[in-house]
C-alpha cells in the first residue's frame, strides 16, 4: 500500500471529525492510504456515524483516503503507521461518576486532575497495556500518539512498561499559544512559548514574540479580563499580583491548584440539585446534539459546534505531530515524553510535558534545566503522585494507591484519601481487573 | 582560658535549666569554663532567674563553670567557642498571633509549620544574620548551634547568606529514638534510625534493633494506641493502613501534612472563647509557673515540671552535639545541614535533616540516595516553600513571601495566600524591618 | 542605521574573504549595513588587504553593505550587533612554537589540543576577558560568536567570567555533516548528527539520512578510505574492529587520543631538519601566498587556494548561526554553550558543544542524556582539564596550570606536565600578563 | 552451631596466617566457631600447609575456633556468616604475564591497574559471579568480603550482576592511615583521612589530626623522603609542587598514572634477562621460601617474614570490618560499596571506594559531593574504563573489551590497545570460558 495507515483507538469519539479536517488540511504533506477507526461493541452505532460523515469530508474535498471502521482492534493494527487512541474507558458515564464523587468529601471533581482523573488512569492503565502488547506484536514499528487521559501519566505507564513507541499529547499547549498569540494581537508563528511542567501542569516560562521577551505582558493581560481558560475549565480571572510574582504562564488547568477554594465551590453548586450538572453531564447533552448533527446527510465538513465540546487544536496538534514525525521535519513541539536529564530535580526515567524537536525518530526534549522553586515543588509533588499512581495502576497495589492520594495536593488528609480510594474502588470495579485478585 | 566558653542567645528561656542539666550530665567529657547568657533588655527579669538556677544547679553538683549573663550580645560573643541559639522574636505572644491568625482562613496555626512558621521565619531571620555578621567579626571559629525555629530554615539562611558555621538542631529525632526504644522495650543505644527529611518533616525509613530491621513492627506499636507524639503536637491516632503503606515512620509534625483537617477541627475548638487556647497561650500558663518555681532558693536541679514545657531531650542533643564536635567524635548525630547531594533530587545546597557524623569539622551527611514518591514529592514541595520563605525573609521580597505561601501544601489556594500575607505583614510589622522600605 | 553592524575582531585574517562570502551568500535574509574589521597595529598591512579585497567581493555581487577598518576596537565595538572573533595572539610564529615544544618530550605539538592548546589557552583567555570588558560597556546586548580558539575553553572563560552574550562555533561539525553526506552520496540537508561531546572532541552518536539511522554504514564507509579528516589534521585510517565497537562517528580531532603514537611519529618526522615543518609552518606559506593573491586587483571572489589553509565551511557555519539569531529561526545548530545539565555526569555549568536551538534568544541544547562509557570517561577527563586550564587561564595560577596538565590524557606523567609548564610559560611570557605578579 | 562460619576461599594463600592473626586479636569481640578454607584441588598442598600453621597458632593462644579445609567450595558455604575472597585465578604464574605482556608495547605491566589488571578482571569475573550463585544458593545470608583483585572492578560485577551482600577490601586506606600517622609521629586513632575514589585510586582528600586539618603537612613530609609506598609498588619520589598543587594526598598507586613513565623504566629494567624480574616473579620467590617457613612445626605465630610479601594490614582491614558488621558498630570504614549519589558526576549504581559506616546492614557511604576537577576526570574516565570492563567480563564481549582498553588512560593508542587485547585473550585463554563461543 502506498500511503500511510492511520489508527484511531475509541474512532467513534464525536472528536474524530476535528481529526479527519486535521489530516485534510494536512493532506498535502501527509499521504494517508487508510484512517482505520476502532471501537467497542458498544459505541458500533456512534462508529459508524462518525465513518459516514468522515468519508462525505472526504468526497466533498475530493481525497481518495479511504475510511474503514472496526471492533476488531488486532486486525485494525495490521500494517499501521500511527496509532492515535482518544478511547474513553466507561465513556462520560464513568466520568461524571469521577466529577461528583470527590465533591462529599470536599475535594475537587475532574476529569483528569485528582481523584477524578486517579479513577481514570487506574480504568485507562489496564487497556492502553492490552493495546501495547498487540502493538509489540502486530505492528512494532508504529508510533503510538496518545490522546487519552491522563496523558501524561498513561504516557509515563506505557514507556515504562512496554517498547512502543509513544509520544503523549494534549492540546493545553497549542491552546495557550493560540490565546496567548490573540491577546498580544499577533501571528501565532511569531510566539514561541519557552512550556515545562507535566500535562495539564504545564507553565509557559517564557513567552517570546518574534524573539523579544513579552512574558510580562502577558501575564498584565491575563488578568485584564483576558481569562486564558479552556472549555472544560471554569473561567476564573487570575490575580495580578500573583501571576507577576510568579513571572510566568500558568495553564488553565492550573487553576485547580491555585483556586482549589473558588473552583470546588462553583462545581458544588453546578452538581446540586438545580444546578447546571458537572462537566460531563454538559458533555454528554452536547454530544447527543453532536450526533444527530452528523447524521445530517448534506454535512460533510466539521460542524461549528464541535467547538463547543472543547479539544480545540486537537486535531492541529495530532496530525502536526504526526506530519512531523512522519516527514522527519525536526520542529518543535510540546508533547509528553521521557526526561532524560531535560528537567533536573525530576527523575530521570519519568515522563514530562516539555518543548521537544520531533523527528522520525520521535521527540528530543530541549534542555530545561533546574526549576525555580515557584514551580519545581508542585510539579515534583504532582510527579510523585503520578509515579504512584502508575505503580497502583499497572500492578493493581492498593498500598500504592493510597500512598497515590494522600500524595496528590488537592487531597487535605489521609482520612479522606482513604474514603475517596474505597469510593473509587468500588464505583469503578467494573473496569479495574487488575484490583481483582 | 582553659575551658569552653558557651554562649546562649536567649538564655532567659525557661529551658536554659534543660541545657545546664546537660551540661552538668556531661562534664566529665565537656569542660566548660562559663555559660553566658545572652538575652534583651525586656527578658532581663526572667534571665536573672534562671541564671540564679543555674548556678544553684552547678554549685549543688560542685562545678566550677561560671554562669555570666548580659544584654550586650557583641561582649558575650568574645571568646565564645560554641553559640547556641533558642531565642525567640516577639516571644511567646508572637507565637500565640502566629497559632491563630491562619484560623480564620480554615488553615492551621502552628509555631512553625505553615503560615505561622513563616512568620515566625520572617521575625526571626533579621536577627540571626545579625548575629552572624557579629559572630562573623568577634569569633569567626565558634560554632552556631541553631535550636532556633523554624531551625531548618534558618539554618539554610545562615549557611546560605554567611560563612558561620552552623548545624541545626531539633529534639525530633532524638524524641522519635526514645519514643520507639519505648515501643519496642529496647535500649536507646540498640535502636539506630535512617533519618532522612527536613526539619519538622523527617521520616525514619528504617528503625533497626541491634542490627535487625524492625520497621513493620515499630509500624504495627505506633497504630496500637502508642502514638508517639510529643508535648505541642495534638496526640492523634495514625491509621495503621496508611502507615503500612508508607512503611515509614513519619514525624509528629507529619500529622499536620497527614491529619490536616482533624488537627484544623481540634485547633479551632480550642481557640475559640471557652476553649483550652491555643499552644502558646497553654505554655504562657506553664512558664508563669516555670518561672515562679524557679525562684525557689532550695531548688538547685532541674523540675521535673519542665517536662511540661515540651522540648524533651533538647539538652541531651545538644549538648552530646557539642561534644562531638568538641571532642571529636564521628558519632552519628541527626542534624540540620547543607545536603551536598545527600539526597538526590533536592538542590545541593540547600539544608536536609539526615543522619550525619559529627567530628570537630562539622556535619558529613550520610549519603541518603534517591527518596521514593511515597515522601520525595512532599519534601520537594515543603522544600520549595523553604527556599522561598529564605529569599522572602533575607530580601524583604513580597513576591517571595506570595510565592513561597502559594507553594504551601497546607494553604489552599493563591487567595488564602494573600490574605495570609497582608495579615501576617501587618500583625508582625514591628518585627519586620527587610519589609520597609 | 538601518542594517546590521558585525565587528570582526582578527579582521586581518586570511579567513576574512570566507567569511564574507558567507554573508554574500546569506545577504538576502542578513542586511548587513557595516562589516567593521579589526585588528592589531602589527596586522594593519594584512588589514588593508583583506579590506579591500571585501570591498572588491561586495561590489561585484552589487552590496552596499560597507567594509571599515580599525585597530581601535572601543570605537569598533559601537553599535554592533554581532562581534565575531578570530584572533591568534602571537600570531602563526606562537602556534609554531605551539606544535613544536611538546614534541621533544614525546608529546603531541597541536594548536587546541594538548600543551599546544593549552599555551594558546594562556594566551588568548586575557585578551577575550578584555574583549568582553569592552563589549559589557560599549554594546552589552551584541553576540559574541568566538570562533577563536581553543574554542569551547575560551568560550567557558567568557561564560565564567562575564555578562557577555557568546556562542562558540567551530566547523568541526559541519565539517563532518558534509564529509559524511559525501560518503553516503546524499544531500546534506537529508543529514541530521546527533551531535554531542566538547570542542574537538564532538561525537556524532547517530547519523540519520531523512530520519534512518546510517550511523553503522557511515562507519563501514569510514574506513574504506575514506577518512573523513580535515585540512590540518594528518589524515590516518580508522581502524575498523575500533570504530563498530565505538558505534559513534569520532570527530577528526579524535585521532590525536585515539592514534596518538602515529600522530607523534608524523609530526616528529614533520619537524625534523628536512622535514615538512609543523602545520603553522605549512599554513606561513600558504598564508604567504593567500596575501599575494588577495592583492590581485582582478581577484573579486573567494579564491579556490583559501581551501588550503583549512576552516572549511567556517563562513557557512558562523553566517548562519548569525542568521538563525537575526531571524529567530529556531534551527539546530552545534555549538558551544553551557551544559545546564543537557550532559548528565558533566557539571551544570561547564560549556559543551552539542545540537542547540538557535534563536534570538541564544542557544537552548537537546537533552542529550548520560553519556555511554565509551565516550563519557575522555569527555569527563578533558573537560576537567579544560576547567583547570580556565582557572589558570584567568587568575594566572600555576597550581592550576601544573594540574591542567597533569590531567590532560596526552601528557604521559607529572614529571613531563611540569617540564612543559616551565618551557611554555617562558615561552610565551610576552603573551601571559596574567602570570606576572 | 553458636559462634561464626567463615569461609576463606583461595585459603591456600601465604596471607592467610595474616588473617588468622587478625581473628586470634579480635577474638573477644568476634566469636568465630570454624574458618574453612576453601582452595582448588591444584592448591591442596599448600592449603594443608597453611591449615596446619592455622591450628598451631590458635592452640597456642588457646581458642578452640575450628580449622576445616575442603576443596568442595558449596559444602564450605553451608552455614556461612562470611566469606572472603581471596583466591588469584592462574596464580602468580597467571600474574607474571600479566606484568611482562604490556611491556614490549611500551605500557605498564601491572596486577590490578592497566591491560594487566584487565586481563586478571577477566580470569575473575566468570569465578566470582560463579561462587556468588553458590552463595545466593547455599547461603543468601552470608556477606561477601571481596580482597580479589581488582578489587573495585569485582565488586562492581557481583553487585551489578548478583544479589550477594558484598562489600569490596583493600589495605590500601588502611596502609595510608598507618604510614601517614607514622609520618606525623601520632596515634593512627587520632588520625582521620577523607578517603574518596575508587579502588588502587582513592585520595585522602583531608587528612586530620585530632580534627585539626593537617593535609598541608602531610604533603610536606610526603616529599621529604617519606614516600608513603607499599610493598609492590615501586618507591619513587613524590614531586613537592606537583603534591602542593594537588592539595589531596594520592595512594601509592597513583604513581602509575603520575609517573608513568618512570615506573615504565624500572618495570622494563627489571625484566630484562639480568634484571629483578617483575614483581610475580619476586613474590614467586617469597612464596617458596614462606611455605618453607610455614612447615617449622615450632612455628605458631604470623612470621615476620610474611611481611616481606605485602599486604601489610590487611588482616587488621578485613578482621574489623567483620567485626562492625558482626557487632553492628556504626564505625566509619573505607570500602568498595555502591555509589548511590555518594560522589557527584559518577553513576548512582557504580561501585566506588569511600568512607562508610558500618553497620549489621552493610555500608552507607559518607556523601563526597562534588569531586575538584584536579581528581575528578581520572576517576571518572578510570571509572569508564571499569564499567566496558565489567561488561566485558561478565558477557565476553570482545568490542566492550576493546574500548575497556582504548579508554584505560595507560594505553596510548588504539592501536595499541588491539595488540594488549589479542595477546591477554591468547595468553590467558585457559581462563576465559566467557569469550568462548
Ligand atoms: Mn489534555
Ligand atoms: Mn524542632
Ligand atoms: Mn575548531
Ligand atoms: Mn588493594
Amino acid at each position: 500500500m502506498s500511503g500511510l495507515k492511520i489508527v484511531v483507538i475509541g474512532g467513534g469519539s464525536s472528536y474524530t471529525p476535528e481529526l479527519i479536517d486535521g489530516f485534510i488540511r494536512r493532506a498535502a504533506e501527509l499521504p494517508v492510504a487508510e484512517i482505520c477507526l476502532v471501537d467497542i461493541l458498544a459505541g458500533q452505532h456512534k462508529l459508524d456515524i462518525v465513518a459516514d460523515l468522515a468519508r462525505r469530508m472526504l468526497t466533498r474535498i475530493g481525497l481518495d483516503s479511504k475510511i474503514t471502521t472496526t471492533m476488531d482492534r488486532a486486525a485494525a493494527l495490521q500494517g499501521a503507521d500511527f496509532v492515535v487512541t482518544q478511547f474513553r474507558v466507561g465513556g462520560l458515564a464513568a466520568r461524571a461518576r469521577d466529577e461528583r464523587f470527590p465533591l462529599q468529601y470536599g475535594v475537587l471533581g475532574q476529569e483528569t486532575t485528582g481523584p477524578g482523573g486517579f479513577a481514570k488512569a487506574l480504568r485507562t492503565i489496564p487497556v492502553i497495556l492490552d493495546i501495547c502488547r498487540d502493538m509489540t506484536k502486530i505492528c512494532p514499528e508504529a508510533w503510538l500518539i496518545n490522546f487519552t487521559n491522563p496523558a501524561g501519566l498513561i504516557t509515563e505507564s506505557v514507556l515504562t512498561y512496554t517498547k512502543v513507541k509513544c509520544l503523549g499529547l494534549c492540546n493545553v499547549p497549542i491552546h495557550m499559544k493560540m490565546t496567548i498569540a490573540k491577546l498580544l494581537d499577533a501571528k501565532a508563528n511569531d510566539v514561541f512559548i519557552d512550556f515545562a511542567g507535566l500535562n495539564h501542569l504545564v507553565w509557559g516560562r517564557k513567552v517570546w514574540h518574534r524573539g523579544i521577551d513579552v512574558t510580562a505582558s502577558v501575564l498584565e493581560k491575563m488578568q485584564d479580563g483576558a481569562a486564558l481558560t479552556m472549555k472544560n475549565i471554569p473561567d476564573l480571572k487570575w490575580d495580578g499580583d500573583f501571576l507577576r510574582s510568579l513571572g510566568m504562564v500558568p495553564c488553565p488547568y492550573h487553576r485547580y491548584y491555585y483556586m482549589t477554594d473558588s473552583i470546588l465551590a462553583e462545581e458544588q453548586a453546578a452538581a446540586t440539585t438545580g444546578g447546571a450538572g458537572t462537566r460531563a453531564e454538559i458533555v454528554q447533552a452536547v454530544e447527543e446534539n453532536l450526533f444527530k448533527l452528523y447524521q445530517t446527510p448534506e454535512l460533510a465538513e466539521k460542524p461549528a459546534e464541535l467547538e463547543k465540546r472543547g479539544g480545540a487544536y486537537y486535531s492541529d496538534a495530532a496530525v502536526s505531530l504526526i506530519s512531523a514525525i512522519y516527514n522527519d521535519k525536526r520542529e518543535i513541539h510540546t508533547v509528553n515524553t521521557v526526561n532524560q536529564g531535560a528537567i533536573s530535580g525530576l527523575p530521570t526515567n519519568c515522563v514530562i510535558e516539555t518543548n521537544c524537536v520531533i523527528s522520525k525518530n520521535g521527540a528530543r526534549p530541549l534542555t530545561v534545566g533546574t526549576l525555580p522553586p515557584e514551580i519545581a515543588g508542585l510539579v515534583q509533588q504532582v510527579k510523585a503522585y503520578e509515579m504512584l499512581a502508575v505503580e497502583a495502576g499497572v500492578h493493581g497495589d492498593s498500598n500504592k494507591a493510597l500512598q497515590a492520594l494522600a500524595n496528590h495536593p488537592l487531597i487535605p488528609s489521609v482520612r479522606v484519601a482513604k474514603q475517596l480510594l474505597a469510593d473509587l474502588l468500588s464505583l469503578n470495579a467494573a473496569y479495574l481487573p487488575q484490583f481483582k485478585d
